[in-house]
């Protein structure tokens, strides 16, 4: 059996639970390396993926007889099956933050069992990133990495945001990325004032600020990089609020290791930023992982210590609501002694010439 | 107020429900025209949409005064404005197919009101399309067919799966796509006997057999299309399961109208496949709209009427495991007395050159 698997019905007898339910594609993929859609069930006897026709031959090719993972196909799974997959009555984990309450209502009526919340049992272990998880999350930075550095020599006269976007997308791919771990962000001018703005038509030019918030996904594994550009000269205004973002970044990280209570460290930062009547318009963070935002949370509304071997971002932004707005993001790595930046790229003012 | 929100009030008003909360983003979309994260929520005596200082200056900017939506920042929200904006025990809708059971307990204790499933309101309002989604779904549809006439014209000696599907995704966006209604399949040679083939780097090469289905997205709404093409020959055995998949498909493209019991028409399918010992590995079509699948289910479980202006997909598709596979793919809509596909390249039998 996989050592997650292992690790997780371990976990359900610490918890007296007779088994669990795993619906949550995310959690699946994390514990079998399975991405075909299905339930994964774990009982005391067995643990079974239950999916259907679409993917039965694809699950059956990745899984391995180590694996012990019995496949079902459900079209061919009656009601009583069903019943006879656990003992009724058998306390039987789900995941109440991914489940619907309407499937929440199928399940009881399905497996005539008792559901217990679970309260982010996976999600909570998906912090700790085990070596390979490292190795794919280092990669999936790496390219992201070569394609800021890519783009900021080939962008063009004429070029949009889109256009933009579009060439750090295929350059991605080009070097061994899946795809994009989100939706790219690249803004321009007085598009930047806004932390989310979604690539237009606006065609970069002179004396423009652009906002990336750009990453790569690798094999499953997500990375994250904020960087912020000016085009052929930079504006004084911009000057001042590029250091202040860039120093609260390196407070952050000069603050954060293993141990450390992530809510005392924001709260830090929420004070410089009221000191200078700057509005928190965004969290300072998040974990990534198969997820771009997963746990664990970085906020100062509860306690959250910090573990070695997470990777977290830190991306303070200050905006200016119709101007401009600044954010500076990377991905990092949480180490016994130290937080350790993952993606490299420059932070220096960059000027860039259109070429 | 626009004519969404207005009809839905309306409805509201005959369940005899006091509000309701819409979080599923799909459905605010549908009613609002927002793209930003929050929630929306229908009282008696106004509409709301919650959201945060992300999205605070880009919602302001979409909505107008006529919207008749307040939006508020959910930082500036403490628990008293939140029980005050029903009356307490209200009689409030929500919807139990998107809501988990941890936000089903969150909302409880946040609003204190009777929470009451409204099963499928939206989604059920949203198979009728009006005239307005009917143009873009028509113009994703022509990217569409464009997207496919080009490909098929320039696959190169020596592309991998992967670089084929990168093409289409280019050639969309360059034509106006927002991007993709899902990840492309470009699935050749054996790789085709999986239904959900995803990309790889296989080279594509002599004597293959291409399974495309891609689809663009045009400002928000989906297309989606199959076709099936033969590189340099196309060998016997291909033929007579491409004839019986385009012969499925063109029988449920007549039976399909306004009125039409959509179970009936499957199940006569489903006799086809048994006669001639083939496995139906996945449903014959699905709805279209905001979402790639969405309602009406085209399935032989239930009773289900289909209705006029519904936009749905045809797709019979036959696999031989480790073998090949064929499916073939239009969206099409649905009309008083016919049923049109909007989805118009070829399906005859399509023969390429290497370029």
């Amino acid at each position: 059996m996989n050592v997650k698997v292992k690790w997780l019905k371990n976990q359900l007898t610490n918890l007296k639970l007779d088994g669990m339910i795993i619906a949550n594609p995310i959690n699946i993929m994390y514990l079998t390396g399975l991405t075909e859609e299905g339930i994964l069930i774990i009982t005391k006897k067995e643990n079974i993926f239950i999916t259907d026709g679409r993917y039965i031959e694809s699950v059956n090719t990745k899984l391995t007889i180590d694996d012990e993972i019995v496949v079902y196909n459900s079209k061919e799974l009656d009601k009583y099956d069903y019943q006879n997959i656990f003992t009724m009555n058998d306390n039987v984990g789900f995941e109440e933050n991914y489940v619907t309450y309407e499937n929440y209502k199928k399940y009881l009526h399905t497996y005539m069992v008792n559901l217990i919340e679970t309260e982010g049992l996976i999600e909570n272990q998906r912090i700790i990133k085990e070596p390979e998880e490292l190795d794919l999350i280092q990669k999936a930075c790496e390219i992201t990495d070569k394609a800021f550095e890519y783009i900021i020599k080939n962008i063009k006269e004429g070029m949009t945001e889109k256009d933009v976007a579009f060439e750090i997308e295929k350059f991605m791919i080009k070097n061994g990325a899946d795809g994009l771990a989100f939706d790219s962000i690249v803004a321009s001018g007085e598009n930047t004032s806004m932390p989310h703005a979604v690539p237009t038509d606006r065609i970069i030019r002179k004396g423009d600020i652009i906002q990336f918030d750009i990453g790569a996904k690798y094999k499953g594994y997500c990375s994250d990089l904020s960087r912020v550009i000016f085009v052929e000269e930079m504006k004084e205004e911009y000057k001042e609020l590029y250091d202040f973002v860039l120093n609260e970044q390196a407070r952050m990280e000069n603050s954060f290791k293993d141990g450390v209570n992530i809510k005392n460290v924001v709260k830090d930062r929420e004070t410089d930023y009221k000191l200078k009547n700057y509005n928190v318009a965004h969290s300072f963070g998040h974990g990534v992982g198969i997820e771009i935002h997963e746990l664990p949370m970085i906020s100062s509304k509860k306690d959250n210590i910090l573990k070695e071997n997470s990777i977290i971002t830190i991306e303070p932004g200050v905006y200016k609501p119709g101007r401009f707005g600044i954010r500076i993001e990377d991905t990092y790595k949480v180490n016994k002694t130290n937080c350790e930046s993952i993606t490299k790229c420059s932070k220096n003012y960059t000027i860039i010439k259109l070429a």
